[in-house]
């Protein structure tokens, strides 16, 4: 019997207790032997299931030797780092959802771990039951990784296929989401970029090997984006689309970001619609694999919370293990990165030819809107500059 | 200094090569000693960058302490299996490519390595560079699978997307296909399905523990396939695609199968194109994911290769390692398998309709095509004894 603690009971701890119990049978054949919640750490006690199993007292998980793995649900820097940082000392596994402090405090929990002999496993804070970390770390350890992106962040998508299906403005899509509880009351860290950008220093952090400050990462939503270039764009063949971006640089920085890009319809993750997510990473041999599925929910993303479990439970101590380095030298500003760029202008084509040389024109219609050739966010903004700029976004590819 | 040993040098062989010196860095960081190759076996000694590595005694891999990682990429059986059972009786890990042996031979294989206290890894054997087996057996490891398909070979979708785009007959797609060397000179494995089999076969093995038999697994190909089918399903929303799939039926059994079926387009999969694949694995708690990506060619196989050397390397002796059952008992007919099936009859929609009750119609010219509901294909054969078959095949979903 391996006894377990789980801390929070939101939905995502209270998903990994359901698939604890749901499929004991398929983890126990696994494993060798049961694995059983042993303790709940809760802030206010509530009737229920799991009535017996709650505590308000993290230092009982802490002192019990038959704890061995705690799976952190709190949420939030705060609690959650302190207890995470004293069951890592105490010499439990600790396992987590928590996006937000993997970015920001990650590569000191993983340095703790490492010193304390046990493991700090986090596969569910990006992508939610998509397996991704994995992967990027081990099925493509034989590569050099030359860039991560992808659709990040549900709400958003869901927002956006929505515009582009039904030609919803943002605010209806936003409330259309809430409605159908993808999107929360105050959905700020989702449509500002802020929910994607902490997944996207994460996957930089484990693809590059240093540690990305989202401090430093600039996050840009889809708040202010104009249902006129959702239809411009589509008319085209193009799909907007919300990215997380992490990229290394052709002179050896690397850089990061979110932003709405267009995307061109025939590839695959253009296609990724409602609150699906998917993630490309592009190796130096193995080219551009995509991992598609559900970002969020509870039981894929307590299903993810459960393998790391089980992990923990069954890899002896690994050589080399997940972690980064905490120098973030190398950084550098994403106006260096060279694509293709989207611009719609108060402004006629000739406007257009005279501050970008040749374009790709997409729409006349009053407004100009047109694609350029692949130039840098700074030569993109000094071009632009006399230029009366409606509407501005980067082209994937 | 840590030292491999490559058997065959193929295509896959010359690529875990390439992948070991093009990323030497890469793979030293990770392992914290550097990766050399010490032997390569080959049949005929010939000129070129390895040639004094090569040798074409076993005997001197298998008695080399100093190799601690043999990887297979002979393929076929005979000489493959006989040289992997014994490099795992002299304590070396095996990692290999190849599909064939390890869908008529891994359980046995595995076994073998358990109680050598060794490894034997084949992440390369299904999808080339894409990561499937991995992610399958330890992200997804608290799930119950249900079912599990893909795109799993690349010649015949590439032969398949040329017939949908340009609307090539299938002798003249494959070609094509010989031309641009995506398909072998005897193209016979590709497209009759048997490719595909072997690696049904493997990710069967996995998701449900047991061994399943390439020789019981019904493989049809699309040698058979007509181009009228190709554009009747492609006007109603459908893309053809050959599919591997494996099934838990609801009975507790469990089945696998290879044939071509029609996909809805808005799915992700039917918009898998040219010579990458894609594989799905449903299980109980995560829902649907979906890994794609170039499923063949050199250095995505051989990366794959490379990152289970490292894993053999990095990871100590795991409890509850890959493994599963050699009792073959539950393996039912995928006859047993209810879907919608698509039928092309020459004759009426009277005719369909007093075969199968109320069908969806497809096509009324000169032929009938048409849908029916989801029956089991003993039903579906049976009430389509008296017509006029042209073309049946099973739609997704």
């Amino acid at each position: 019997m391996i006894q377990i603690a789980i801390m929070g009971l939101g939905t995502v701890g209270t998903g990994v207790a359901k698939v604890l119990s749901e499929n004991a049978r398929q983890i126990e054949r696994k494993l060798g032997e049961p694995l059983q919640v042993k303790s709940i750490l809760v802030r206010h006690f509530r009737d229920g299931a799991y009535r017996q199993l709650m505590t308000d007292d993290f230092a009982r998980i802490e002192s019990d030797p038959d704890i061995r793995v705690v799976v952190e649900t709190i949420g939030g820097v705060e609690a959650a780092y302190e207890y995470t940082r004293r069951a890592l000392e105490a010499g439990k596994h600790v396992v987590t959802a928590n996006k937000q402090l993997v970015a920001e405090r990650g590569c000191e929990l993983l340095e703790l771990a490492r010193k304390k002999n046990v493991r700090y496993l986090f596969e569910a804070s990006v992508g939610g039951g998509i397996p991704i970390l994995h992967p990027l770390r081990e099925c493509m350890a034989a590569n050099r990784i030359d860039e991560v992106y992808g659709i990040l962040n549900g709400t958003t998508n869901y927002i956006l296929t929505r515009m582009v299906r039904t030609g919803a403005f943002f605010s209806d899509a936003l409330r259309e989401a809430q409605a159908k509880g993808y999107a929360e009351a105050d959905p700020t860290a989702d449509v500002m970029g802020i929910d994607a950008g902490r997944k996207i220093c994460i996957l930089a952090d484990m693809a590059f090997g240093r540690q990305v400050d989202p401090a430093v990462v600039p996050m840009e939503g889809i708040s202010k984006l104009s249902l006129r270039d959702v239809k411009i764009a589509g008319r085209a063949g193009y799909r907007i689309k919300l990215l997380g971006r992490a990229v290394r640089l052709p002179g050896g920085g690397r850089t990061a970001y979110v932003a709405p890009h267009l995307i061109p319809e025939e590839q695959p993750i253009a296609n990724v619609e409602d609150v699906f997510n998917a993630v490309v990473v592009r190796g130096n041999a193995t080219g551009e694999v995509m991992f598609y599925g559900k970002g969020a929910g509870e039981l894929p993303t307590a299903s993810a919370c459960v393998a790391d479990v089980m992990e923990c439970l069954q890899s002896g101590p690994r050589q080399g293990g997940v972690s980064w380095s905490a120098d973030t030298a190398g950084f550098e500003d994403p106006l260096e990165l060279h694509t293709r760029w989207y611009f719609r202008i108060e402004g006629s084509l000739t406007d257009a030819a005279l501050a970008f040389g040749q374009v790709e024109v997409l729409s006349e219609d009053g407004e100009t809107a047109f694609l350029t050739d692949r130039i840098s966010g700074q030569e993109a903004r000094q071009q632009a500059e006399t230029l009366n700029v409606l509407a501005c976004m980067r082209v994937l590819g």
